[in-house]
């Protein structure tokens, strides 16, 4: 096991009829005045915004709205959330909805405190120092942003992330019941996401940290169990729930305790997707995540046979067998969910892999499993064709 | 899934060679003098106190010391150490040991904070309210101490606990390899009292709480597996460092989410064992446990049929007999461990029973999954008998 430092400050306040009491937990924390930053629609359908706005007039706390988040949230949205927020007076951001909405409500947070071009933060210019603080109301659990100093922000073609303690949101409410009336294919995403952030942490080469694997294997198995039970009943409470906890577990932290920090090559290489294409995060993911696996499954062939066996049970075959029979029965599984799983499906050109490849690697070469390099990249785009 | 509130502020920082960083780490809070609470001779064979000492002295941090903290800590070396502190105008207190240290370093910061008797926190007649913080250097895992709010100190033959965030340690070092030299019997007792938290939370009555239920049962195996590795190899570090993690794990809440609060009852039942008698927390539980199943294991048949399955891999057999084979699978693990398993063994004298009973009576009837009145509760110290 690796030595580790690990703190979470976030306040977690999860369950039904939650969303109501955000007015008294501003309260608590002195705000007066908030900038209210959401998406689209979903958040006056579902009733989280009308929710919201009553608790928040009951106890006396104005708001400010920056609407109109996108998935893949862009830069200029922060820039406007900047200068609403300076204008208005703000004390406080308040993110209702997913993570776009809650990267970008960081974002404004972070670049409150600096002096500067907020986009140098992505560009690790400077580091994070902010007196603001973020609160969220999380309508779709995919990205763990609620529990997490984590921010990603999309400016051009660079789809790029900055972390900090700092960003932390002081608490986060997350209703599972508000997301019954999610698209089953924004559910399904979520659910990969999530899984895709376990695995980022599960795949590494730590010796023996048993506690992490374990927590790591029981998390896949609660989200690939529920997401078949939310596909045939939206509604399903209990299912929801643990989604929702799932998603929030994977990155907060908590389970890459005494591990080497991630491999991340994957969400690099779905970044690229992304910030070419109008593609789902999750959906790139389960693309890309079963191509990488292929790829570099032999630099720790144990922790793959592991895999087979504790996720999906395979007990026979050489290593080598097991090893591909799992990361097989993954792909299968995210097909039966609905997910995509080649490049080709989602309508990517095959002449545009080499372009994509030079976009994943703007920063050099990365990955932790594998370091890869240019060929290696396009190599893996052209399995995940 | 239950509706709950989570949060956990304490900073863990763990690994080799972490002690060193102590005096850093408190001077990043402006602290200038600790009140340092130790137990016995263990602090300086490991040559943790010298590494404590050295660090402090080099960060210009001054100390002064309450020793001979035992386990089961008595309120007497609380006065003490609230006096002590007091007298020497300390600005912190920092917990060197295991449970009882760190647990009587919070008694103290919380007597700092109160007009009154300390007692009465624990007493339930005035709540927690202190800005003394407390800082620890774990040296034996097993209470989960470090990383929650939880003190239990014993007064006269009353072994009581209060909790409040305001106790949360501020940071917590836990290096595990100053664990090498711990005795065995010592290993063994942490190894149980880690499960038996985890058992407190996992034998309830919620709904399909499948993430809470996975990572319960990973804790559990883990603890099961890693105990038998340092047996045989005290110092092997990987195997330390799985126990001790998971004993921080095991009641920091993180095993909590969405559950019911936990039963409780096994430690009221403990509790009053080790008030009367010198016998170790962990001892306790392990011949308490199994004891307390046998007679409330109908009241969640499938709670313990999973537990069998999942634990020992039972798979054959009624749902009456999957429960109680676990039972008796997880007795037959304790024997195996060095663990009493009856009250006999320990020497406790039969006579006794009915007074065991009361005292843990004393507040009333007690647990979650049944409510044991004086009769259920000398049951089952008969069973454990």
């Amino acid at each position: 096991m690796e030595n580790f430092i690990f703190q979470n400050t976030t306040k977690l306040i999860f369950g039904k009829n939650t969303v109501k009491t955000i007015g008294k937990e501003l309260s608590k924390h002195g705000i007066k005045k908030v900038l209210m930053v959401y998406g689209g629609g979903s958040v006056f359908k579902n009733g989280v915004f009308d929710t919201i706005s009553k608790s928040l007039i009951e106890n006396n706390i104005k708001y400010t709205e920056l609407s109109n988040i996108k998935a893949n949230p862009v830069i200029s949205k922060v820039y406007e959330g900047i200068e609403l927020f300076r204008k208005e007076n703000a004390d406080a951001v308040l993110a209702v909805g997913g993570g776009s909405v809650i990267d970008t409500s960081k974002a404004i947070a972070a670049g409150l405190g600096y002096n500067g071009d907020v986009w140098d933060l992505y560009e690790n210019k400077a580091a994070v120092k902010t007196e603001i603080p973020v609160f969220t109301v999380l309508t779709i659990s995919a990205t763990g942003s609620e529990m997490n100093g984590n921010s990603v922000i999309t400016n051009e073609k660079k789809k790029w992330s900055v972390s900090s303690p700092q960003l932390f949101p002081k608490f986060s409410i997350v209703d599972p019941s508000v997301q019954f009336s999610l698209p089953l294919n924004q559910s399904v995403n979520g659910a990969v996401d999530t899984m895709s952030h376990v695995f980022e942490l599960y795949f590494d080469r730590t010796e023996e940290n048993e506690v992490m694997d374990e927590y790591s294997e029981g998390l896949i198995r609660t989200v690939m169990k529920n997401i078949q039970i939310v596909i045939k009943n939206p509604e399903d409470y209990n299912a929801r729930a643990n989604l929702a906890l799932c998603a929030t577990l994977a990155l907060n932290n908590s389970n890459g305790m005494g591990r080497q920090g991630g491999d991340w090559a994957t969400h690099n290489l779905e970044h690229s997707l992304s910030a070419f294409y109008d593609i789902a995060h999750g959906a790139g993911l389960a693309i890309m995540f079963p191509a990488w696996m292929k790829y570099v499954y032999r630099e720790n062939i144990k922790k793959w046979v592991r895999f087979s066996e504790k996720i999906f049970g395979v007990n026979y075959g050489s290593e080598e067998e097991k090893a591909i029979k799992g990361i097989e029965l993954l792909k299968e599984f995210y097909k039966k969910t609905g997910a995509p799983v080649s490049l080709r499906e989602v309508g990517i050109p095959e002449e545009d892999l080499e372009k994509l490849s030079e976009n994943a690697l703007l920063r050099g070469p990365f990955g932790n499993m594998k370091k890869l390099d240019k060929d290696d990249v396009l190599k893996i785009y052209k399995i995940a064709y």
